[in-house]
């Protein structure tokens, strides 16, 4: 990888970091951050060899450079790098939607002329837990998880055959997969999940002082495995679901309509309509995680 | 316990019947069932020492008794067995609903002068996996498990002191609780979790053969995770919809309300709005589950 550059030393960023130093590929590594106080953070923690607060400083001369910051700060990211990234740097992301960065960080770098020597790889670690920032970074990140490659119709063979070799550094399986099929998948195995777990969750809000005393001194591994994924930044679950809207948007729908028959047939007292969608219900998740 | 009838071998009947005779408690166990089929099945796992498709032989000279039938069925079950219960005959139930159990089980019991001296406690193991029916039971599924025990204004001390007794000679432990509050707090923890799993599996059905074949070959924790326990079974969850449908229908239509708010939240890319959704929504999951 030569010298790596991290922009955004978070869980995944800071991963990232820990492992590529542990695999040898790297000869230096910059973190880049706003906040001085996360980066002082990132270094006590040994993520990057320097850090700075200017990400066109920390880009130039790395030979690899990772964007782990916050999906929506991405644009305006790329924008003030661009004209700092050095020929033949190979520029990878982490982002959880794969459509919005191929549009947001390849269209940018492959219009400008003076980067054409610059490359791109959207790239999707499955990998990360509900805790963030750089404390939650651990050199096992990405051991023996999948990071699900998108190339492009203008990615160089080259450039993905470096991402693939950056991504088996750190310990991830590499697949491939078109940026649009990605997202649509990934709205229905993780996002949707999000949705409902966010919603499930702002529900229990509402309930009375009594039912939540009562409730918190019951073991509630139904509540707690359904709503598990609540727990996840509010920040990041908001940049995805709207970089992904186009995809998640009618599963959300249906989401609403599913909720809606239920409660229909709840309030009807409709057995059987019931007990069918139950066990239609059933039946596709069986299909999907077969006992 | 003396002699011990079990009504309904599956897996809460037949785990109480395994952990029964394990405890030395009991004379004898006799099962009932509606299928000569699943009654095999019960003996052949040692589920009980003799069964019984009539449920009226069943009990009679039993001095506990055990309804561990789909909730739906009880009513017509209670109605039957009346007039052969014996004097001190004492009756639970394992129902996941306990305003109707008292309802539909201690009014005809104690509304029958000739059945004076039998006493009904109303009773819900926390306890029992996605899986069901004889094959799915075990003699450790009580161990460590909480009992909910909801006496009434009728449930005689000496009563509620056996059924105490029952459960924790299978290895749980019990705690009381007014069933109106049971149920309220069910509804929270876990009817509504399965209303909102079973709504999230239905979605997936409509998937198309390309995305599904995509999330298949894909790590899927989350999707995991928040379906899971709509691998339960249809009949049971339908009853129990349906029985508790007072309490939970409010947190239904609050649930579809949730959703509603999300889905135009990320329809109108409103990113303020939809961050103060997703922060409210993890701060009260942190209250019921701090990390």
């Amino acid at each position: 990888m030569g010298r790596l550059t991290v922009l955004g030393l978070g869980q995944l960023g800071g991963s990232f970091a820990l492992a590529a130093r542990a695999s040898g590929r790297t000869t230096e590594i910059v973190g880049f951050g706003r906040s001085e106080a996360s980066l002082a953070d990132a270094r006590r923690l040994g993520l990057a060899d320097r850090t700075c607060t200017d990400p066109r400083d920390a880009v130039r001369g790395a030979r690899t450079i990772l964007i782990a910051t916050p999906l929506r700060s991405v644009s305006a990211l790329v924008a003030s790098i661009r004209d700092a990234l050095e020929p033949g740097a190979l520029v990878m992301d982490v982002g959880s939607v794969k459509g919005t960065a191929v549009r947001d960080i390849e269209g940018p770098l492959f219009g400008s002329a003076s980067v054409c020597a610059v490359s791109f790889v959207a790239c999707h670690p499955l990998a990360g837990t509900e805790r963030f920032g750089p404390a939650a970074a651990s050199a096992d990140l990405y051991r023996g998880r999948r990071c699900i490659v998108c190339p492009s119709a203008r990615t160089p063979a080259e450039a993905l055959a470096r991402a693939k070799e950056a991504w088996t550094a750190v310990g991830a399986e590499v697949i491939l997969m078109p940026a649009a099929l990605h997202d649509e998948t990934m709205a229905a195995v993780s996002h949707l999940p999000h949705v409902a777990a966010y919603a499930l969750a702002r529900v229990l809000g509402d309930l009375s002082a009594e039912v939540t005393a009562s409730a918190l001194a019951l073991p509630t591994t139904s509540l707690r495995d359904t709503t598990r994924i609540a727990a996840s930044s509010p920040a990041m679950w908001r940049d995805i679901f709207l970089e992904n809207r186009e995809a998640l948007l009618p599963l959300v729908a249906r989401l609403e309509e599913a909720v809606g028959l239920l409660r229909t047939a709840i309030s009807a007292g409709d057995a059987a309509a019931l007990e069918a969608v139950l066990e239609a219900a059933r039946t596709t998740r069986d299909r999907l995680f077969p006992r």
